[in-house]
């Protein structure tokens, strides 16, 4: 069963951080932390993208007044390739490390990942994250942005952002209650400009076995997130679970479409990347957890399994998503 | 800490398949299947990788009269830019899937995480998988074969191959004792063909901690097995222990120089890639354990966190190595 409950997964606290573009949209004020420069003063962006995972990391740990030791392991991945990032940044902290790769499903992956490590009693705290940057993926995946190349409608903007997450045994208000684990689902898309269609299907698939195996409403939550379908995506996603007869009421959204002001910031279709979902939920997910607003959200973080190289082959692009609930315990 | 004793993980079975110069080397009568044409009938390099992946998973499923609905969770990993073989391999399988990233140290990456499933008595079974392939491995992180670049003595060769193992909680002859989360380890390396040296340190790392503790000597093993250090990494490796007065016998070996005959074979200074340790413990491994040959074998897969372009901006290469132990109870 693809479906996890959950006892001992709690919420320690999150750390996110913002670039430039994300800081002009509607979620500003929750993040943790933001910056101007792309370059966040290195000379490349990937090593931007390391600086930014390094400032996260190190600012869970600050909040928390945690030290590298009293974390057991942690959990990373992010959209580079050989998920660069996650290993670089790991370089700094003498703490074991699970490299984890699901493209923008990755912060939901880390949950499970961790979850699976406390839950077992194995370990008592995981530091998980993962982030993207604009510019970096832009070059790897389609092409460096001095390219100057036109976009398509249906295209998303990856969001440069990184969000660092403490899971802890120990009893907390937020607790993670399940973890759902996806499969590769393939709907035969191939166009590299609308991400949106590829992960439709894999978020549909993924949320309708975590309502069926943990025998749930959708009205169970108050809030269902999909991670970066975009307006493309979530169209389609709603009319799969109308299909279905899954009742979405006002109840569901998707970090894509709340991370920018789409019709004023210029980005497509909306936000994507792994930092999409993290900085939603990282940021005003949690604050809105903490402050007893939301009480029961579900996160459903989708990944479009996209490589460049074997689209060139004329293959088809796959997708993945992954979800867990949080929810606030007295 | 690092390391994790375990009580319910053991091996169901194992089925791996290696190509022509892996057929020549002297493992070859413990692979399960074979091949001579590096395409596998189809059109690409990166399309055979994934074939092989798929007769693999298969190759198990058969070995052990299971079924994919048998199987809880999946978990896979490789060497290709977004781990695309594991991806999508795992589009024909409907199975929860897991993808993991420790380049060549991924086969114990998902040791440790199927054995995180089982020991926590959320799952039951699970399928882990990984490979590489000689071809795509080269024009993906050095330069495409066809280009005839020269090599220098300290390089190593990328097996062609992949294996697939299921673990499972149900008791077995085979049983994993114990497993070691490694940390990325940085030695300042930045050859990028000598991945020998650049993973010795992390594999000592790990081997250190291993070893401390679960308060063993290495004389608790029958064999102690690096992944692809070949014979630069391996005398890097064998000094580091000296150093530290950990006393190695002849229970010590490479499986980067078990899989080809390093002086006959024109591989240079041996095996690596992540189907180093795959068809070597795989193939030659599990049968020696299931022969009692072997009873006790310390597995350290060890991984060169490689990636072109962050070597290209005069990066060091980190590695990471993660353990696990396999032993043979009544």
């Amino acid at each position: 069963m693809a479906t996890i409950r959950l006892n001992n997964v709690y919420v320690e606290d999150s750390f996110v951080i913002a670039g430039k573009k994300e800081k002009e949209g509607p979620l500003s004020k929750y993040f943790d932390e933001t910056f101007d420069d792309n370059y966040l003063g290195e000379n490349s962006f990937e090593k931007a993208e390391i600086a930014m995972f390094e400032r996260a990391i190190d600012g869970v740990l600050k909040k928390t007044g945690l030290l590298p030791c009293d974390i057991d392991v942690a959990v990373g991945g992010d959209l580079s390739n050989q998920i660069v990032s996650s290993n670089y940044v790991m370089r700094k902290y003498n703490v074991p490390f699970i490299g984890a790769y699901g493209a923008c499903s990755t912060s939901a992956l880390n949950v499970i990942l961790g979850s699976m490590l406390l839950e077992s009693g194995m370990k008592k705290r995981v530091l998980l994250f993962t982030g993207s940057h604009y510019n970096s993926a832009e070059r790897q995946f389609r092409n460096p942005c001095e390219y100057g190349g036109q976009k398509k409608d249906c295209a998303t903007t990856t969001v440069t952002g990184a969000g660092a997450l403490i899971l802890t045994s120990n009893k907390k208000r937020i607790k993670v209650t399940s973890v759902t684990i996806g499969k590769v689902v393939d709907y035969n898309q191939n166009n590299i400009n609308d991400m949106g269609t590829a992960m439709a299907p894999s978020a549909f698939d993924t949320f309708k076995k975590h309502l069926t195996q943990l025998n749930r409403d959708p009205s169970y939550y108050d809030l269902i997130l999909t991670g970066d379908l975009s307006s493309v995506g979530k169209e389609l996603f709603i009319e799969m679970c109308k299909d279905e007869n899954i009742i979405l009421n006002n109840n569901y959204q998707d970090t894509g479409l709340m991370i920018y002001d789409v019709k004023m910031q210029d980005v497509f279709s909306g936000g994507s990347g792994c930092g999409c979902a993290t900085l939603t939920v990282g940021g005003y997910i949690m604050k809105k957890l903490k402050s007893g607003e939301l009480k029961r959200v579900l996160v459903i973080a989708t990944g479009a399994l996209l490589s460049p190289l074997i689209v060139y082959q004329h293959e088809s692009i796959p997708s993945i998503s992954h979800a867990y609930s949080l929810e606030v315990v007295e």
